[in-house]
């Protein structure tokens, strides 16, 4: 079965996922190509606030929004809610879970997934943070393990659901542990007066010897300090290596008793199968070239968090973030429209604008190239880009203000439970 | 195991249930009596509102509210998530799922939820509208349905998938029909220019000769009318007796071919085991005297959707809404601050402030005893009451704004397909 879409006398790019560089390529193409994107979800999410999400700062709706309405008023533009199942590239055709798609041009925007480098265990009992479905599934797990705690009268039982160990001393880690350190402090003493919050431990756990290791060490030592003030527990040179649900090990000692790990320890490129296996490298990404032209093919592409382009200034391929995907999206659609003759095709350069982390409401690093700080106005830089981008995209004001309260007035949070997909069926 | 409270020299009254009669019935009593609350959410919802999380109106947050929130500050009060399991009187006490708990006064305060009057077939296939989980669940369900009619080109399917029988002609499925109406007006038509929403059809059945049977005759017709001018089809005396995912019959007759049939034609009480089942009607609904005493019991109450007063103006009980259950709680709460001497209680007496519906954005109908009006004034006393009543739980003027802003600009629903309790499981 084909995907009805119809046939028109336009060259068809099919896009895989609407991520930041899937949005990004089909407004370059806008109008002057037939462009269909396939993605399961049927909206965007806005990654870098899943944490909050995950801990009842803001609600989804906040930080998503239905690709339908991204690309309203386009012009031979098709959404298709659907999962990509298998490339043939011999044929141009991207087979999905709703029908085949013929394509003059595929693009893979697909992004990443937790990383759990191949330990079983540790995924089934851990808790990952890369969807809006596992952010709030994990909202539901923090809240649902104080209700528990509040009724065992078993102390190990009750400091096991207090204790969170977060693995990764990344952005996401940094930034979830911060804020878990301020739920610690702000709110759950108002909601559970029974409970001693000072048994309530938080660890973060990094492999490397400092957090944010991809930042500079002023802002690595700055934010250790900033998380250490909330209370966060936070342990370098140390590396998880399972958790059966309760013991959390590091090369077979026992470090922690916790009913939680939440695991930000690596991701790894979503490809599809039918992509020339010698492209796809250990970490899932695909290789490609400097127009992101996947290795061996002729006219699939990659972008973002799935792509790794080797380049002098980035031997290992570039960051996976949400500004090397919307940079190589804007060159792959400038060079697309220019047609088929790579000779005219300009090569993707990154332009790095800095990074940043937030840790806690009024604190956060900031790097780039004409500022680099920390602390109040880092944080003020912070909460301006997010917003700025938030913004961009949904181009409303109103929401601006929504969040904007949602975020200075913590409390707002309606923590709810529930379990998106619930260990409790439906009775 | 016993759920572990403190013992207190203060008589100990358990409350299974925190919506309305629950919150109303432990305010009364506040700090003079050890309250436990057992709920299985830790969240208040706000049943009215339920629809509109159903068709995108609001988020489930505009709509709950925490429980232990709710009883910020009041002294001797215990909330505990569990699940009501049985009740054993003779031992004054309750089972649930986290312990047993001994109770001096046990009041069930449980609610209701939806009744198929056991047509199984129907229950497996038709989706109720009772709980956030639900109305989540609902949403979810339509907006797939038209990301599936965008992909098929079956022209029977495509019909199929958007049609939407509700079963009900009560507040809720009038509600509900109405702001199905303004979506199909509203907002799909820009979601899915692809489609030909002259195609969409919404149902309308009740079983009785009027919608909104419980109002007067004017009522009715202007509800009716409103939801016709919404392109609500409205099917009177007909009864639905089958459904198999896809034909829906009447008395053996196909009368639709729907992909979607919603269940609002009827509640019962939810009740615990161990009530004396004599006491226990055919709706689940619990016997009370008039001092909301449940039949054949000497210190169990039950309140609001769960119970049944027959009086000589109800001879067969109060009607199952708000106002019934708060001023029942009201009353019972005070009848219990006097003590156990029965001669003391007053008997309960309901006060009709009357009751709306509203169908679509700018019409309702509205009867009391001092007004009785269709139109704009009648929608602009349902915003008015139904906002007053939120903002009474939330006491809070943000969320007052929230809510308004969200349902002038019906476009603000993020219309997030995430199934709560999804046939996709976690991958």
């Amino acid at each position: 079965m084909d995907i009805d879409v119809p046939k028109m006398n336009l060259p068809r790019v099919v896009i895989v996922g609407g991520g930041f560089a899937g949005i990004e390529v089909a407004k370059q193409l806008r109008d002057r190509f037939q462009v269909v994107m396939v993605d399961k979800n049927n909206f965007h999410t806005f990654q870098p606030l899943l944490y909050q999400v995950a801990t009842a700062g803001v609600e989804p709706d906040s930080i998503v929004f239905p690709l339908r309405k991204v690309f309203k008023g386009f012009r031979n533009f098709y959404f298709r809610m659907a999962e990509a199942l298998e490339i043939i590239p011999e044929q141009n055709t991207l087979r999905t879970s709703i029908g085949s798609i013929f394509y003059d041009y595929l693009i893979i925007a697909t992004g990443s997934d937790t990383n759990y480098f191949g330990m079983e265990e540790l995924r089934v009992n851990s808790l990952p943070m890369k969807s809006v479905r596992e952010a709030l599934d994990l909202r539901s797990c923090i809240l649902q393990n104080f209700e528990m705690a509040v009724t065992t009268s078993d102390m190990r039982e009750r400091e096991a659901l207090m204790t969170y160990v977060i693995v990764g001393g990344g952005p996401t880690g940094v930034e979830l542990a911060g804020a878990l350190g301020e739920l610690k402090k702000h709110v759950l003493p108002k909601d559970y007066p029974e409970l001693d919050l000072g048994k309530m431990k938080i660890h973060l756990v990094e492999h490397s010897p400092r957090v944010l290791a991809t930042m500079g060490e002023k802002s690595s030592e700055k934010a250790k300090k900033y998380l250490e003030d909330l209370d966060v527990i936070v342990e370098l040179n140390m590396r998880i290596t399972s958790y059966d649900g309760r013991s959390v090990k590091s090369e077979g000692v026992e470090k922690y008793s916790a009913a939680t790990l939440i695991w930000a320890a690596g991701v790894r490129g979503v490809n599809i199968p039918g992509i020339p296996v010698a492209s796809i490298n250990a970490n899932g990404r695909i290789s490609v070239n400097e127009f992101n032209l996947a290795e061996g093919t002729k006219n699939i592409f990659a972008l973002g968090d799935v792509a790794q382009m080797k380049t002098s200034d980035y031997p290992k391929g570039h960051p996976q973030v949400a500004q090397v995907a919307i940079q190589q999206a804007t060159r792959l659609g400038k060079n697309i429209s220019k047609g088929m003759d790579f000779q005219k095709w300009k090569p993707f350069h990154y332009r790095d604008k800095g990074s940043m982390a937030t840790v806690g409401r009024n604190r956060a690093v900031v790097e780039s190239k004409s500022i680099t700080t920390q602390g109040f106005f880092a944080w003020l830089i912070w909460m301006f880009v997010h917003l700025l981008f938030l913004v961009g995209f949904r181009n409303r004001i109103i929401v601006f203000f929504n969040w904007l309260i949602s975020y200075f007035n913590y409390d707002r949070g309606m923590r709810l439970i529930i379990r998106p997909f619930s260990r409790n069926k439906k009775s």
